[in-house]
């Protein structure tokens, strides 16, 4: 932030780490939101915003609510038109229970927002095992798996044991006494005995699928640098 | 104990909750140990030790390590001869690995001093969820079970989803990390997505065995109980 | 949740654990349970909701709030019409104080909703230990105990030194200071000095209920097997 | 310590607080241990040593063991010969278990050393009430009662319900799995539904010692002052 | 609790422990409170209720609003007339800062439903140690010293060595970052390198009067008992 | 483990997810791994030891020292004879200081057991930042990167704004006070305000190798589909 | 406090400790802040609140807000006329975030208050390096640097390899799941690869200022003594 | 370290942070400490290492034994011939009691290898305020103190309140029960209600030391800047 209080951006991360640009919206004031919505249509980017609440997107001024896609559920905003989505989803987001869906939403937005489709297999929790087992060939077919669940997290484990893609748990704050605020989850996540899941904080959507993202763009680049390679033999 | 150095055995535990009096030996010292070994002899009591390590066992006279049954993986010891157990089985002990089986242990050898059989179905964690599924109709024979593992401790959940028999949980120090001391397995324990798990402290397979124990008196008293109404009706 | 957001019950786990499908009202939006509801009545299910306090139920559309059971202590609401209950109560729900009623509420309404009586023995923590005494017979007249205590749940131990049925530990979040959120009382429980104490999560009279009714179903089975067996006898 | 590593005692507490000095020997080394008690010698003053170890005092010099009365269960040491005891104890030291005897010994060694008997009762955890109802006379024949127990504490409460004098809680570190350190004891004691339980650091026996001496030099006082009023009246 | 919500008061603790009964209001419905009032009333038994504070004293019917004594700081409420407070106070109640206030307003308030005065050294943080050292000789003419302190609590350590009285530490959830919930202050307590200090629970001022009630009462009785033996010799 | 105590492992988990099977040694005896390892033998299947100290491979039996590659830093011992590695690395394994070395080695040779190649850049804490951006090209030629900190882990963040790959970091016990557990460096991670980074549990390198191993098989397959569909095209 | 409620300020502190006198306001009522702002007013002094919130400042009399200078960011208003701002800053106060500001604010307004004048170099978190090494001159012009950072707090290790000056770590309470209390980056601070960070608590910007000023005065006292000694000399 | 296991020290960080380097020997082998003592005798460098325990440098080859000024208490040891040490202190080093000396020495070691003399004044806790305030004249002597405290730490406090200089606190491990870990002397410290205390890591003298030459050469900049001022002036 400037001394006047203009947020500095740092609209060069895209090119340095492949990566959007996104706001965390909840602990930030009306006018430091507008300025940074001033900035981005100066320049004319599109921009992310995470963790902005009805009320705080109510505060806004009229101009700027009419110029954001914003979704209650997911508490994200998108100023500016995202790239169209492909047909075909090569990420798939599993979530355990309804509680978790603003979770799912805040990483499906996210994707979304850098035109990349998810497939969204909810309500799949372990406590009725058949419920994952008829999706499983729906998880199957992606390449990154953003799991998403709160309690006792047992989801992560039994995933990780059944499919050989990269699984990225996010643990939410979903359940009560000891579950209130996520740490059972995210410690099921680290401990879990499946081999090689990897965990990102409680409630982060966002940086789930900035994990899937990065992930996602060496599996591009593959591709690619292949037809290069084809092209040039 | 009394001022001389004599524990005061609760002898008439029995009578009043139907549970036998046991030893936590870990942290008594060897003439502790020798009186109430003498104390049991001497009122022709049967006796049961948890906790009690090789080195411990090692240290006490030989005349009593001669009268005691002691078992190094599960550290427990036995004073007198158990009741014959039946030939059914109508407990499982079900244990998610390996390095479970110590706690494993101490609760089927509290289970044995009662003379009651219990099922140990091992190495079923839910990272190959096809060796759970494989023993299922086993584990769904019993009437009680008590479930045992450490590191996120998913099998509690998975299990309870499957079996409508009670469950109780034993979460095991078993893992590193943030798993390390057993409570990321005892928090999944408490905050199971599935329905009605209870949970004893870590590693306590005394304490599981025990509520086992209060459980079956119940069912057996209802078996019972019908039978005198039957012979009375 | 299918893609449009109506939520996927779990409407087959009576057949498979023997327990009823209930809903968790605190994260839900009203959309959510409304979904849940039309589902529930188009399939002729009865369905109980926990942790629906009073301003969730009040912004129901007013034709569910007709159809729904609500009651405001124990925050649960039930949807058709339970079980007639029997004259006699084998469940016990002990209480420490007054402020551990919500709790006790939550155990009694779900084993209601399941057509059994439970025994509320209430206001006896052991600061005045001659309430509890007095009240022992009823207790032990009990096959499953659950106990409800908040700050130290020094009830757990003294309960369970003086009764041989199963003891089901609820730790509720009632004290202050180092007591506030109930891990004291739920450690209490799980550091028990009496043998077979079993605990469940802070505050969950639910899963309690779920629980006692695991144990029971075992009671009922081998009552009318001995029956079956008399029969063919 | 002076510049050259010779330790500087509070010799004069004893007249400020009417405490005596004594020196917690765990983390010191030999050659300070023996500045200290050559000091003290010096001066012709007796010292208590508390958590002093079998194998540190087996390393001080031949000279000084022979004139240290050591106690091994208590880890105390004695410089010096205290004051003859009276024969009527007025402090009771209540405990639940024999794990609990070295926190007891090192309190009763703490009193004896200043002169003052303790009444030891001993093995009254309240899984087995009877066992504390039993010497419930004894307990209320004290002024002061320091109660001393380890795993859930569930004794603080019982014991400050049944009697009128002050209780000092001295919470152990005896127990496994949750309780191993000592937390949930003492979080009982603070969290008592028993009014008026106070609480010092966990094994502290030492501590609960010098509060309890703390109080019986008031009641000492009351009783000389209305002699003295008595006596110019 | 009865079956019809009526709550059952202790009132013989009185007779047992020297204490009165007292009512825990933070918890509680207003019929609940009405309840006890009427029982309280039909008995003509005096009664304290703690933590009550504005709003809820502010919802209760008139008439008992009426006959109540409520205090706003203290947040306690008295029914009935206490005794009259003798000329001269023998317990000191010293505080830290301003915001300690509160807790210092429960343990007068405690005292003086009991007919016991307290002499309230406010403001004597030891970051200004001069105030402190001037009250010195006013804390030293007490019999008892209930401190209180939030923030790190080095006042605890400071006075109690200091003073030869009994030191009643309460520690206050005072203070911002890692001392807002009052755990730093209450280890500080502890953990004290003074010795002989005792500790209540965070806030609890009603506690610590209750500790300090208990020690009074057995300096009276050796003030009564001498003057008996006087009277007899 | 069946009845007599030989492990059942889980030879199959290769099909399903793509990881080859290990074992976690520090846990088990001396009995168990030999039967592991004969199990392994009998199969012809490598095997992969973690967590194996000096003292636990020295009391393996002659024979299958002599068969085990046994390496002390990383603590891991290798059965049969691994792929040839590829001369290219395309996994980059960045450590932050000596002590983190067991732990990067742990995950090196994972990798190498699955055929992999990975390039260590170490002693490149953010201390002395010269020391990272000097190996910050060969740190981006990588397709994934393993980061390896423990204190506070600041080493993560700072590595995960700098290059577009996916970052795994995993924290190790290395620090000392605060961070003595390796809690500061996990937190660390999870909180990193550069996004998209994920974390295993405390010093897990094989947790972290295998969740590489599952990225880069995704990249393969890209890889050899593009071919694929380049040869049919 | 006196016994009527006026709080006694220790207005001699200044001389004592070279520190003005603060009020923390958070905690205190309206008539406790209107009668320290009469005192300071009778006495003519200058006072700073620190924690006073928009709501709480609008609660004053009328009277007072107008001759307060309240600012909402920092939430600190100042009584009376601080000394006028040199035209350099010799203290730099370096922040990672937006969120980070108000706890910025804090500090340079402590500083401004006592005459101090602070360089803000904000936005600078190490997700983005650039920005960090962009202002690292001015960074290296201060005596002091005040480092304010939340989440995992990296900032503090990286400014402190890149500087010679006294790094204060403010960690504050920015972030989400395990960040979200400013634990996270209090353990950064304290637990720093980078030699001689030291903290303060979270959030506190007040006290970072006053270290600082503390620092400052030695700095300014060498000057002074200098000069003494050169007119002398 | 190279791939080789050469560490790379930093040996350029003096002309960065005008701070020495120095090497954490606790977790390093003997071929590591080996390596790093032969690259700073090739480049005849100093060197200073902390946590070198007895039996660590007892491992250590002879030559290297006898060329390293090895302190048994603080566990330091020094290659080359530090400066030599003026005749003035301008840094206190002030301890609370006898067990905080291993810190203070790391802290009095690491200040005499950059060639500053530091004053300690040890054995002044605050049970005993006469031992503090003897010597109060020495410490306001000191341009900066640094404070080692365990248990409650609330010399910290006192401390801060007597003197105008800088406070750097140093939590010990020192301590029982709730204060084993420094814990509570950390926090303590951190919330001080005492003005401007900075914290560094529990025992982390070598960290204390580092900050205190921070200082201190801003305080011998200012001075030589005024001389040269003096000099061009």
């Amino acid at each position: 932030m400037s001394r006047d209080g203009t947020p500095r951006m740092d609209w060069d991360r895209g090119a340095r780490t492949g990566l959007p640009e996104a706001v965390y919206a909840e602990v930030k004031t009306v006018p430091q939101l507008v300025a940074i919505l001033e900035d981005a249509a100066a320049r004319d980017k599109a921009l992310l915003f995470t963790r902005m609440e009805v009320a705080q997107f109510a505060d806004l001024p009229a101009e700027w609510r009419a110029r954001l896609d914003h979704d209650a559920l997911s508490r994200t905003a998108i100023l500016g038109t995202p790239p169209a989505l492909p047909d075909v989803a090569d990420i798939a987001v599993v979530a355990a229970g309804l509680a978790d869906m603003p979770v799912v939403g805040e990483a499906v937005r996210t994707l979304a927002f850098c035109g990349v489709r998810a497939n969204v297999i909810a309500d799949v929790g372990v406590a009725g095992l058949w419920r994952l087992m008829e999706r499983l060939e729906d998880i199957r077919a992606a390449r990154v798996v953003i799991a998403v669940a709160g309690m006792e997290g047992a989801l992560f484990s039994v995933l990780a044991g059944l499919i050989a893609a990269p699984v990225i748990a996010v643990p939410t704050s979903v359940g009560r006494g000891v579950a209130a605020d996520g740490h059972v989850a995210l410690h099921s996540a680290l401990a879990s005995c499946a081999p090689g899941v990897v965990s990102v904080n409680i409630d982060n959507g966002f940086g789930a699928a900035q994990a899937a993202l990065r992930i996602r763009t060496q599996i591009e680049a593959a591709r690619l640098c292949r037809d290069l390679e084809g092209t040039s033999g």
